[in-house]
């Protein structure tokens, strides 16, 4: 799997033949059907395998008592960028490679994915109730836009760079928080 | 064009042939061979189109002297939200296709979406200048945080649903501008 994760985001899920994949580590085909039985297979576990993992520490974050509304926004963008230094290929397999799934494991991951989206929108609308948040927005398009500002990083964002992910993660809050007006 | 941009979205790129796209406008593949030398020039000619049409619609707004630079940061986003609706499959191609140009090709692309980046990150500096921004901003982590906002809506937003651009490129400014803080 840690293979295929590095030669889909090289070579794209088409252009990575099971070939290529057993190559790679030195097996026979015959050790990738004993596994798998089509690459889509593979695909589709490398997807599961990404978002489900975001979900349980979202999940556990989001039961905290102890975190209010605002600390727990900081703590879904912090999962988030941290995956960029953990599993960069496989986000950027979940989020290019997605159209390659059959239907029924489309819908499987999708719905998982919807799921991530809508608890944050949650987490917005009882901030809206506890007063920590502005009443006046769409809770729904604020968890798109949040989304958007976090999961572009991984196009652009370089955890060996200049800025590390603690202090990218507190420019993203600080900017969805009290935004860019002086 | 318009019918390679509808095919590789659909299909992607490499799923999409040449046979398949002289099928569906009932042309012959000679007919193909006289206007481009291969599908990835196809491909770079789509990209070219959708990058310099948005540059050029940029460089006309931040020479307007009438407008401030808040008044800009909202342009640059309508800009961006308004190809949705019009060029909806041609965005999605930008975003999915472009490992599939070749090296020369891809170095011109993104060059010049590099500069479209660029000019939005020199708006904002000279709105810190003016003292319209905040100045404890990095300009060009906020230059991408304001492009993943935006970029992102080609991945879910619907045009045709219950919130129109204008309502969306106001949501996204007054978030970006003000944050979400009550």
């Amino acid at each position: 799997m840690a293979t295929s994760i590095r030669l889909f985001d090289e070579k794209g899920f088409k252009g990575t033949s099971i070939q290529d994949l057993v190559n790679e580590i030195d097996v026979t085909k015959g050790t990738f059907y004993y596994y798998f039985t089509t690459k889509e297979e593979l695909l589709y576990m490398i997807h599961y395998d990404f978002i489900n993992s975001l979900l349980d520490k979202e999940t556990k974050l989001l039961k905290d008592i102890k975190k209010n509304c605002k600390e727990k926004l900081y703590g879904i963008v912090l999962i988030l960028i941290m995956e960029i230094k953990n599993r960069r290929h496989s986000a950027r397999i979940f989020f290019r490679e997605m159209r390659h799934l059959n239907d029924v494991h489309l819908l499987n991951i999708l719905s998982k994915r919807d799921q991530f989206r809508i608890n944050l929108q949650e987490l917005i609308e009882i901030g809206i109730k506890n007063n920590e948040f502005r009443e006046d927005f769409r809770a729904d398009i604020l968890s798109f836009a949040i989304l958007g500002v976090v999961n572009w990083s991984y196009f652009w964002y370089d955890p060996n760079g200049s800025v590390n992910e603690v202090e990218l993660t507190e420019t993203y809050v600080n900017l969805i928080l009290n935004g860019l007006n002086k």
